[in-house]
């Protein structure tokens, strides 16, 4: 088993995770700043590939122009002396007071085209550094309280605002694709776009709807008690799943972001097992970037923080390493050839069947047994489950 | 204040609510069952407009033909005494150990063909019965065990089935809509198309999308946590409300199927209020049925189911009224002005305006004093929902 | 309907609440800080009766003896000029990095020495001030990480240094009683005495029991999906009721700090109720300060501050009124009679009855007709929680 | 590494679980009933060494006592044949309609005065059979309506018949303790003695509280959020773990009973850990029976069942391995040493020393370098919890 990562694992880190200070809703920072170069230093060290940030990641919220350029600079130098490259950016519309009604969808017309100006500036800066993707987490979009927010208004414009910059990516010739990053709550009490089908949906009314996709965080959808690996593939299935951030959450509570795999483990199983391999019937598996989105823990010095940034990508290499072998294992294959888990990917209908000739098959219904599914036909699903729990911890053989 | 429910209302109510017996999880039934003739007769006695059902709410799922057409027959005969309609129906593919894995969805071809018989059966039924909507609710589409289904397999399993159904319904001329209802959980560990954006998500991939909607329940999005409202307005703002399912829900528990209001009191009355009045800056509201979706609590003999079902009614109504004060109280218009909620349905951009004009502007960027919003122009939100929830209780003058 | 508080109504506010600048998990302080001067004036104003703190809301953590001691005069001056009083005070052991893993229960000795020498010198600061309530809320007492606490040896040495206190407060002769405040997560990802339960059965285990009880907040038992009226009832019962937290909460979430009845709504008519009225079976109510430990919501600057504030108590008081009307209303005490809920005060036994007495009793097993009970015997609950929200919303008459 | 489960592992099942037919909320049986013969002889041939029951998991409500007699007698039997045991014996005081509002707690005197006669008799059944431990578990105890039941009157008469049938155990001379199973909620909406804390603080205003314990469920803890092994360790620190129910459940949702470690793997892992080694600084394991409370998937023929029954065994047996290879581990040694794991068993003070001697020290207060927490002085914590999932996972060496 290699767990030793390598810039071909695709392995990326936010700027604000690793360079995340420690402050919390309860207490005050922990750890001193992190310098951008230090971070790329580092990251190239441990075997990352990428760098992601938001614009106040890299300069202060009221950084002046030369300021801005000047981390700029440090940064492009740092990615060249490195090879290490910024394949996704993102904006931040949620820190400073003026977004404390949100960014794109404030009821303050004022902030909404602040903050269209934030993006539009923030877009460039992604084409000049190459990124691919640029992701929009729209934390404080929402409301605390369902008399102050109209919410299909937010929805529309959240839209006009997606309409605009999508407008511009296309004129500018841009090759950035946008990526939603849904989120129950917190720090609002409802946030806008609250899951990954929201998102997706949500999608389907835009102008432009080919240039967006979804950025699932695992913890996000953990937090309303969703099985992540099953939106990862509702997303893999409409073609969605732009970028992914990879975490850990233990149950429904405040956003923990702890180091992948450090929360609902067997879930970090299937949903490697589904990035890595594609659906067991050929859908489709994941080649994006594994960007890791998590916060090292306020307990740590950066020993720790760089501790926790290399475990994600263990975790991520051993839950790979063991996805494969459970693919590969003989009795596992015939356990869900018993199960018929192959035979969903089977159309219901035969080849040229219509429903004409369905509703003619007396076997399909009129001779059909139900009542043997009655005390037989077992699915064999708690042998597939222990399998794959066996496999996680390499307990076979 | 005027809470005699009338047909105008729009009251309907699900066959297996009223009809439920009692049997739960951990309980044998505490009631006799309901036979659906007095089901007709007292809906139509305590002001209902409607009645719906699973097929297998009428009759049996071993029901012969004959049996069949019976029951059929005496309900026929109670709705045209009654003049009680069925806006709604619904197919039972969660009950029979047949579907212990599912119907559509299902790991087992034939149970897949089978369910689709009884889908094309119990459409002909509706069409027959006048109903406008078609509900499928997969209680049993999902999983408990990540690796024992392929999710993406049964997305695809479920866009088959879906459009066979509208191909059948488009060429039968059946005046008839779908309306996914979606669950997160329970009976299974995880239901495919879990929330209501999932679903809405899911239907954007079918072959005739139009065809399709949703019918939202509110202990359901409760049960992921998710704001209830919120979700309508997303579902309205899509143009997919095509039914709904009003209940109570008291946090993230077990479904809990509570009467409507008495389970989260704000989000009901902010839900009213959408559906009756639309969103405040003139989004559309909802014309549908008010269709309750309850139990009535174990612990109640007839006397207490029929109070419980009176008790819906009074809730909606009652909220109804108190929305409307809500609406017309010159303060509460005066706080949501402060709070610049109208000011979200003005669009971003000025008329004709550009990405090029808006960089252009400097009031919206350079000249823009992000740092007035520090220690000031507060949104003043607390007072509205404060007002919210006084016109709720009553307390208002 | 009074609704003008006054201080007779014992409501207190945390220092912490009306003086939160802001600064949550994603974001930077929205307002300036407030004075307490100002902050104790301002509450005289509204109608509210007390104060409290922890040591660094006054003082920073930094802060030398002078500037303690001038801080303690400002505050001594401010409280003589209005007769606001201070019936509780609570210590920060959570906002420094040094109790990065807790105070009392920090795997590191040195901090927990430091935390012990920190309350005992707040206690003597309580005793200065005349409160009569110390809270110890364990923020960081807890973990992320099963392995890296040992939670016995934990709550050991929270017993040491409760035991400790204890003994000082006795020997000092202090009329001072401790309230431990239970939490189930957030900051930390697991706290110990994570519910009102857990609080008083470790309780059980203290050398002077009877020096502590709890402080229950809303929404922390609320973060536990536990019905928070349930926890106050069993604390009540068990003697434990020192004082309490009132605040709002909806659902399964982050801490929102919410205004007291703008979250679960149905369970604040009933908390206030039983605060109030006691059991309806004559068990008895709460007499302590009712205290509000809120936060204004981020979104609002001052105006929106001193709403909250005042939004707090007003709630309270409408509920009260609310509350009264239901316990005073005929067809209540008609429909709780037919419910058997005074039944439940009576003894299951007869007055001097033993259990070989009622082995003796036919009536009570062998001619007892369990049976009566299915399709009978209903217990007209659901009519009971109509009437409920009913007064709730003021809708009755 | 031994996985084959022998009776000196004390692993026992309910006659509940195993015979589970598979009828829930929303579907009717998948299975045929299992008889208690086979039942036992199939436990004694995969090894399990023990077989618990309620009174009507053997018998029916209706039975008569002769019907009644002939299954005990056929129990007695099959036990003697197989050396299988029964550890312990549970009521059902939840199925049938008359406990509908509950069994000891029940509104309705009659109900509660039946309902302590069926305990009586199934004590002297426990007692006949050799059981050590009489579960309750208060399934139907709670409520759905705040205002229909008086918590603090319920309590009492859930005291009232505790302590009457302690003081019949105690007269009896019968060697027989009492353990309290808490839940949260499912099937009431609330229920009494929601958390282990609650349970444990509710034994101690018991007559004898030294007759009474806890038997808390994996599945039952985590549906409140809270963390499984940090509510063991509380039990254990009160000397009050007496029985223990091992299971699976995945985050906060209806209660879901899969197999042991099917759920929170890593939670399983530290429980283990627990169990088998006690504190890591020297905290009490436990010696009581590893019991199964789950229910086999109803998916599952009896293929599955028993297939599901042994992978109870299977996980707790691998775990238990994995956590004696993690204990041994001298890197997890060094981690934890680094992190002051053991420090944290340490008395805060010194031996002898008396908050004179702690004010004293200036070493603890006001020499105390708290500044230097800040970007120093890491714990660490993350490593180690990399190490733990590296051994739960196999991955180490």
């Amino acid at each position: 088993m290699t767990v030793t990562p390598t810039p071909a694992d695709k392995f990326s880190f936010g700027l604000w995770t690793i360079g995340w200070v420690g402050q919390d809703q309860f207490g005050s920072a922990s750890r001193e700043p992190l310098d951008v170069v230090e971070a790329v230093e580092k990251l190239a060290e441990i075997g990352a590939y990428g760098l992601t940030f938001h614009d106040n990641d890299l300069f202060p919220f009221e950084a002046t122009d030369v300021e801005r350029s000047r981390q700029i600079g440090r940064l492009t130098k740092a990615l060249a002396d490195t090879g290490v490259t910024v394949p996704m950016i993102t904006t931040n519309l949620f820190s400073h007071p003026v977004f404390k009604d949100g960014g794109v969808t404030s009821n303050d017309r004022a902030v909404r085209r602040f903050a269209l100006r934030k993006l539009l500036r923030n877009i460039d800066l992604a084409a000049e550094l190459g990124a691919e993707t640029f992701v929009m987490w729209g934390g404080r979009e929402g409301a605390e309280f369902d008399a102050a927010k109209d919410v299909q208004a937010a929805l529309a414009r959240y839209r006009e605002g997606a309409n605009l910059l999508a407008q511009y990516v296309t004129d500018q010739g841009y090759h950035l694709r946008f990526a939603i990053e849904p989120k129950p709550n917190e720090p609002r009490g409802d946030i806008l776009l609250p899951t990954v089908g929201h998102a997706i949906a949500w999608i389907g009314t835009l102008d432009q709807p080919n240039l967006f996709g979804v950025n699932p965080e695992v913890g996000h959808e953990q937090m309303a008690g969703l099985n992540f690996t099953h939106g990862i593939a509702q997303a893999l299935d409409a073609g969605k799943l732009f970028h992914i951030d990879l975490n850990g959450q233990r149950s429904i509570k405040f956003d923990q972001d702890l180091v992948f795999g450090h929360g609902d483990l067997q879930n970090a199983f299937s949903l490697v097992d589904l990035l890595e391999n594609g659906g067991p019937g050929g859908g489709p598996a994941y080649t994006g970037p594994r960007h890791f989105d998590y916060k090292p823990s306020r307990t740590e010095d950066y020993n720790g923080v760089w501790e926790s940034a290399r475990a994600n990508m263990r975790m991520y290499l051993i839950l790979k390493d063991r996805a494969a072998a459970f693919r590969a294992d003989p009795e596992v294959q015939e356990a869900l050839a018993a199960a018929k888990v192959a035979e969903l990917s089977e159309p219901t209908l035969n080849p040229g069947e219509t429903y004409t000739d369905l509703l003619a098959d007396a076997s399909a219904y009129e001779d059909f047994d139900a009542a043997s599914y009655y005390n037989g036909k077992g699915f064999g699903f708690v042998k597939i489950q222990q399998l794959m729990l066996e496999h996680l911890m390499g307990a076979r053989g």
